[in-house]
């Protein structure tokens, strides 16, 4: 209880679950951090993941981490096996810290940063006492984030692990006709459908400019990756490199969702422009 | 404003109310919190009780408070009543205070603690200037509980009353046949049937092991209570104490508010195994 | 970074969007201010603007601002332009700063207050790093409000622009046969209807006590503007002036959205009580 200071403000905690906002668990989650630590800055990430949707808090989470200081406290409940004996893992990793049970939830980020350290949650006295088998993002998450927004090292929570899970998520493949087959893995508020296709494979899979890559989606085609949505007119498809670092398929001031009729694990396929093509 | 040290953290305010989040009526009244004392850690517990709904909430808050910082400031605000002559009352229990309607809203955790002191919060100098008269919780409710985070005396809002309403709920009945009759009285956002059965009832209301008993909803039955959700298989039902300390019926990774079409006031019946039964 | 004291508490970044709480976007949006300024608080006044609803967002900023602290930062992202060269504002205005696209969101509040200065933001020091062309909330906006809430003098942001952008609001109009014809310009979660018709339109254009004014909407007609939703019996119409200021059509604890099927724009007209009328 000695980190705070006037050079160096308290690290939130940070809250990602599936809760939703229509009960008191998240607020109850937050009583049990202020109840820990009453210094917390708390900022909710989302509490909206689809109920125990792992795969999407995971996507989530990895698209969101580094926006947040370091020394942040991640705390990811979406935890379709509470009250098993599913470990509950904290992660040092980018510089932050990761609590989440172990069922692939961070396994995007342990990908893409490497972990210094991931160990199993199970030092009791950090806990609430008696915490329930139903609810332990009240009972244990809040106070262990709590304790490490305090400065309570990693090392007291538990000890290393040998292994974690790992998501299997779908990778976009390149195929022999040279097209990249991705597919949707998120569709967002707007109806803006965003793909496991990444900047990355978009700028090096083709010898194309970006401008003239074509994209099939849904019986539709959109010729060329742009910059921003006001690229097209008003209610017309683009492709572009979203603010989460995939390639998104969108509708200017309007729901790609709605017109495509898409979902999730629809196809995303992108190829060159036909020779002698209209670009 | 002179609460503010190193050693203790200022205690929250703690929204509960039946604004949602559509419109700016939950921002407004954390504006007025933080115009009355910008030093307050604000926490919503939920704004999503549904409108006017005091029983809910009034459930809600009794599950809650105790997870929160002793210090806390309640403000919950479900107010049919508003623009009436009904009293808002701060309510000095459990080492935390609470602001709401006289409408109930109270009173389940008057009943489990105990009240130091009931008051009518009638002291217009802690309230914004020239209140409306509908929306007292940006009006009255934000800026007393910012003066009561900030350190004012609870006697300072206005006199003890003699005499404060009290909700009438239904509770469960131990029938001569000896059944314990009680009923559903949440559905949580997972689906979840949170029932008016506590703890103690299931665990001194029959001689057999709790593991024994028979629970029977909407035509089904399931045979023994279970410590946690994973004691069944992947879409059954099962029945357990759950997180608030009351009986639930649930569905392992599903709904059970799906699988059983449940209402609030649907009928939950526990029983004595049969002699010769099954378990 | 020197803002930090005792005597006066960091002013809040007040979060306008129409993000929705679905995804991660108000989330991330957070964690770009906290990675600015770490000691900011944050308070969502709301982020379920309709998508792209500059007029409602407008609203609801103009009835809202004056209840947050001096100092405040108002980030307001609706910004169907982001991507093209609209330009981004700062404005001081009423001893707060509010940024938004230049696209009439603040014109509401400029039109009430004034403004000191109106600035365009184009100081790229103050943004995020690489600033992609879809999520300047995230990459200008937050990391903005946070400069402005540590200290950062709003002449730093960028250089006084010669002008902006105003909405056209539809305006009450006063007919030659002496009614108030104004409209449905937003209906909150409760089902109320706010109209376009101020307190000092009320109470200034008919020589008449506003109790005996009779309004009219949707072939339903109330006689009397009463002080509270409490007047009347429950589940009848009721009209008053609500905490938003603006002439309101409600149902005692139920819905007039539903009773009425009543829709944005639809007409609410004012006249003076018949002669030898029921009053």
């Amino acid at each position: 209880m000695a980190k705070f200071s006037f050079s160096s403000p308290t690290p939130p905690v940070v809250l990602l679950t599936d809760f939703g906002f229509q009960d008191s668990y998240v607020g109850v989650m937050k009583g049990a951090v202020l109840s820990t630590y009453g210094f917390a800055p708390i900022v909710d990430l989302s509490h909206n993941i689809l109920p125990q949707d792992v795969t999407q808090a995971a996507f989530m989470l990895y698209c969101s981490y580094r926006y947040f200081p370091e020394n942040s406290v991640f705390a990811a409940v979406i935890d379709p096996g509470v009250g098993t004996d599913r470990k509950i893992l904290c992660m040092e990793a980018a510089n932050r810290l990761f609590l989440a049970p172990d069922n692939g939830l961070l396994s995007l980020v342990e990908e893409e940063e490497g972990a210094e350290t991931i160990r199993e949650v199970n030092n009791e006295e950090l806990f609430l006492q008696e915490p329930s088998g139903t609810f332990h993002g009240r009972d244990i998450f809040a106070p262990v984030a709590a304790h490490l927004c305090s400065g309570t090292s990693p090392s007291e929570v538990g000890p290393e692990v040998e292994s974690f899970r790992k998501l299997n998520l779908p990778k976009p493949v390149h195929t022999a006709d040279d097209t990249l087959r991705g597919e949707i893995i998120y569709i967002d508020h707007f109806g803006n459908l965003i793909t496991n296709i990444s900047r990355g494979m978009v700028e090096t899979s083709f010898e194309c400019p970006v401008e003239t890559i074509r994209i099939s989606v849904k019986q539709h085609t959109i010729e060329g990756i742009s910059e921003t949505y006001s690229s097209v007119k008003e209610g017309e498809l683009v492709a572009l490199v979203g603010s989460t670092g995939y390639l998104e398929v969108a509708v200017k001031n309007g729901s790609a969702l709605e017109l495509l009729q898409a979902e999730r694990g629809d196809r995303v396929v992108l190829a060159r422009p036909v020779e002698g093509g209209e670009e």
